[in-house]
């Protein structure tokens, strides 16, 4: 049963925080990774990608295809992202240039489309005869989902169904495979399972439902797939380890999985793509290892930021409690799947869990992933920098103390822009009887079910969150945060006492309501499980969804030389519109520990008191090269 | 000018705490690793190293070379510190069966000396034209240095100097080459250098000190010569990277060099061979540099416990203030290099401060390399084991909860043994007028410069040190640890005031007289630099020379929860004959905070006062598997 669903990318028309947002990625962030993709982009590395679409046409018409394939063996996918990110953006911003170029865009890509719906430019271009060789590391299920998805979104944003048909051809093709001639296998890299459920949602075709199902259900059935794959031909990308099933979640049936592994974005994605098809399907037992792995993430794997797999070695998870700060791994990728994998099992069960683990990883995880100009991305995001060691230590090369420009392997940037400009879905769902604001974001909403509201706040750094019920008739359910002490709920300027169910209040919404729902603003101390060792007596400072962080530019450019005093409560400032893009900045008193020229002393050292500033985690680096601290020793 | 020099090592003989752990090398150790040398110890991993010997002297005869050569590249080099270690052993425990023992394999090895004086068994018993074409990992120069080690140390004990026969051969050969030939290249692990200053001490041969003139003041002048070595054959041990010139310590001539870089083991190894050097020259410019090396190290980037070397990522000093606990390498050997630099440092100049770390590294460093029994040996040292996450978590891979029984790569283990065994080289000192105790080791020392003592104390347990002069009529320089917040002397019963030098008093000693010093005996909080970002808000607890640590065990099994309240002074038990080989343990007063299944939480959790008790870190791992932690929480 479909516990709710997701709005539709057009239904929210946003506003506030979330708009400046939207706004950023459609003059900042579209425009510069379009010219990446096109090799114009000023200090960007080659890229090469439209290029490798108009070659693999070329070689597909049997003309000479120029300078053939460059990059990745997944660069397809960095259109793919681009175009879901452009298709969602045109919804808050029509643009009839940007939709010229995405049209023209998709018209490359037709061409670079095989006459059996094949569709991958590094094995069109050259080397047919090495397709399907090697699902282990060459990600063509991969670059299929990412593009299925561009498909589904252009077609829901647009109205234009071009690239839905190349999708559902290209579908057919894999259908075709791994269905009607049963070759076997299961991709390396999950993305396509999440992506097939798009697909059928979007066009009906029930053989993206199957395919979906395949790959789900074959995973980790046979494992020795990837070994004899590997033995069957001569060649490999990177020569990865067949045999590291962990790595790649196949290590035993999914439905029997029970703690999350391996490589952090390829998890997420497969559980996503799991937790829709149990929603679709009434699937209770393949929900039943959603939930487990649920909870191997986020009570024993996730940090504060909602950030997932701690470690660089295979940006993977970690053992449970290994959660270092300064080491972190944490890509905003994997946030972002987080995301993807929160909003799935959403689909299955009203669970305000679910959305506060989804804020958490959007506020924190995702957003500190990309520069307040939107022109430089963090893959990587430490929970702790400490220049000199930070990006120079050996163990700490991929903790970077500034957002670089661009990557070669350019997962993350066109992730967060597609994820920004379709917030809305993550926000707002909906089913026949109720709709349902899983976040706080301004804006319009035109549900399915007839309901319409408008939203008004100031959230996050506003805490009094306003409906206005245009179209009634249904439940509004709204969430109360876990993080909230205390709430209140104004109907027409009357409180009313109600009282939340798993996570949300269920409200009788008419026409013409006013519900004032008010959240607790207090900035709070956090605490960590005394189980996770690099954090013990250590506190972190939060509040509503924020997580908040100490840096160096506000503390006399010195950090660790201050323990917090956690018994004066922290106070935050009222909002500066000037400051990081507009924040409220959080005071707290602190002693600061006299420096010393040795490493080591036996006498107590001179502590004064002072007070100390912390900012939005997601601010942190735009402020130059400096220390920055989440987790601050506590006295 | 040389301020002073090792005793013999006939000298000391040994008493007490010293006393117990040169007999278990002697009756534990050294049989465990001559079985290990033969193939004949159980559960060991194969060795070969005696067979080496034997097949390479086939070899030479003409004869079949049986099972050839097996190992590590530097295989010869365990036999070269058994025989060091024995060599040490057999002054303190004549035994004419281990003698015996030893006198067969120098047979042995005479054997396996080829005409020239070359000797190693990797390159003799096949495939001799590879011979000195590669300086970079082949460590022919690191095998003949520890053998010239193990040459001066038989001779000095038993006074045979058949060995040292060979192995001045051996650098006879080595000179032809280098200074004669002038073939040019210096050793990519440094060893060869201190070995040859020792040989030069003990045979008065100009041509080893020559030589190590030449391998110091040729390292890092040609920064291109591993990079054209490389060039100029077709074969690679490992396929080190020639051009990484910081881990081998030679970006620079080290007269240039000022930070501690790279593999640790190979860094101390140097810089003790240049302190060496600096001494009998009188270099300063030279001393300069080693001066500078180690405020680099004993500065910015070593352990508590004297570990250094704190990346396990080429086994390496990291950058300044990067000192993890669970994630530290802190190799067994680079403590054991680290006293060999320190030692060599006071051959320049009489300062405290190189036996304070000297001291530091041997009673925690060093000393927790070895399990209780003699029987398991620990390459890494950290400083914290949470097992589930030490040696299973990706990043901790190499912090073992448990001493292993022995490694393919078994440097650690032989270095312990020649490095307890000779303890009274580093114990004490002296020069013509004046005879130095730079450790506290109870036994009775013979100086070659006529003095001659007893030493009586319970050290580290005990603080009362009483040494009496047996013949007297020069100065006695004792060390004032730097720990020790007060002390006094007592001469002859009358309390002195006697004023330290860097870190010793001078006191004339008389035929007979009764000298007492008495140290500080309480138990310490050490604090950490808030330079360190890993131990900001954490403290540590020593006492004497003893760093502390906790166990589970000694802790309802865990430590994680515990915060130190250094309000309360820590109280150190009587001696504990029983427990750990006997210790004193410390207590502390502590707050344990409740557990929860949440990671996070903002509600300050419960808080129940309680009592810690913390062992020796050199004890730690004696009781099963559990956790260890030297830096806890303070509150």
């Amino acid at each position: 049963m479909i516990a709710q669903k997701q709005i539709k990318q057009s239904a929210y028309n946003s506003d506030g925080f979330i708009k400046k947002y939207q706004r950023l990625i459609k003059e900042e962030v579209l425009p510069y990774q379009y010219g990446v993709l096109c090799d114009q982009a000023e200090g960007a590395e080659k890229s090469h990608v439209i290029a490798n679409f108009i070659n693999a046409g070329k070689a597909l018409r049997g003309e000479d295809p120029q300078d053939g394939f460059y990059g990745m063996v997944f660069q397809d996918s960095d259109a793919a992202k681009w175009l879901e990110a452009a298709a969602y953006s045109l919804t808050v911003f029509p643009d009839k240039e940007l939709e010229k170029i995405a049209d023209d865009l998709i018209n490359i890509i037709e061409e670079a489309q095989d006459s059996d719906g094949y569709l991958n430019t590094r094995f069109t271009i050259s080397e047919k005869e090495k397709r399907w060789q090697n699902l282990h590391e060459a990600h063509e299920l991969y670059c299929s989902g990412h593009m299925m998805e561009a498909a589904c979104a252009y077609y829901e944003a647009v109205g234009k169904d071009k690239l839905l048909k190349i999708m559902l051809k290209n579908a057919d093709c894999i259908y075709n495979r791994f269905i009607i001639q049963k070759k076997g296998g299961f991709p390396g890299h999950p993305e396509i399972e999440l992506a097939l459920m798009k697909m059928y949602r979007v066009s009906g075709d029930i053989k993206c439902l199957e395919l979906a199902k395949y790959f789900i259900n074959e995973r980790g059935r046979d494992t020795h797939f990837f070994e004899n794959e590997a033995k069957s031909r001569d060649w490999t990308v990177w020569g990865s380890n067949p045999s590291d099933l962990d790595y790649m979640q196949c290590g035993k049936p999914v439905r029997e999985q029970s703690i999350a592994t391996g490589h952090a974005v390829r998890a997420v994605y497969l559980y996503a793509g799991m937790a829709e098809l149990a929603a679709e399907t009434d699937d209770t037992e393949l929900f039943s290892a959603c939930r487990r792995l649920w909870d191997s993430i986020t009570k024993r794997r996730m940090y504060i930021t909602g950030g997932i797999g701690s470690t660089v070695l295979g940006e993977a998870f970690s053992v449970d409690y290994d959660l270092p700060s300064d080491t972190a791994y944490a890509e905003t990728c994997a946030s972002i799947g987080l995301m993807f994998f929160a909003s799935a099992m959403l689909r299955n069960e009203i669970n305000g869990e679910y959305a506060d683990i989804c804020e958490r990883a959007f506020y924190n995880g995702v957003l500190a992933g990309m520069q307040l100009d939107g022109k430089r991305f963090f893959y990587v995001n430490p929970l702790e920098v400490i220049p000199g060691i930070s990006g120079e230590s050996p163990t700490h090369r991929h903790d970077l103390p500034q957002r670089p420009k661009w990557y070669a392997c350019a997962c993350c940037p066109p992730n967060v822009a597609r994820l920004i400009s379709s917030f809305g879905k993550y926000a707002y769902g909906e089913n026949a009887n109720t709709v349902f604001c899983h976040m706080f974001a301004s804006g319009n909403v035109k549900f399915e079910n007839g309901v319409e509201i408008k939203c008004s706040t100031n959230y996050p750094y506003g805490f009094e969150i306003n409906y206005s019920i245009i179209k009634g008739g249904k439940k509004i359910a709204i969430r109360i945060p876990k993080w909230s002490k205390t709430f209140s709920v104004k109907i027409n300027n009357k409180i009313e006492q109600v009282k939340p169910e798993k996570g949300y209040v269920f409200i009788n919404a008419s026409d013409g309501d006013e519900i004032v729902l008010t959240l607790d603003e207090a900035a709070n101390f956090v605490y960590p499980s005394p189980r996770i060792p690099r954090l013990t007596g250590s506190i972190a400072l939060c509040r509503g969804p924020l997580v908040y962080c100490f840096e160096g530019v506000d503390n006399d450019n010195d950090i660790l030389s201050l323990k917090i005093n956690t018994k004066e409560a922290p106070k935050a400032s009222d909002y500066d519109n000037g400051l990081l893009g507009g924040v409220s900045t959080i005071t707290v008193s602190a002693l600061r520990t006299g420096d010393t020229d040795d490493l080591y002393f036996d006498e107590e050292p001179d502590e004064k008191r002072c007070s100390a500033i912390a900012v939005p985690y997601y601010t942190w680096g735009n402020r130059g090269i400096n220390q920055m601290r989440v987790w601050m020793p506590r006295t």
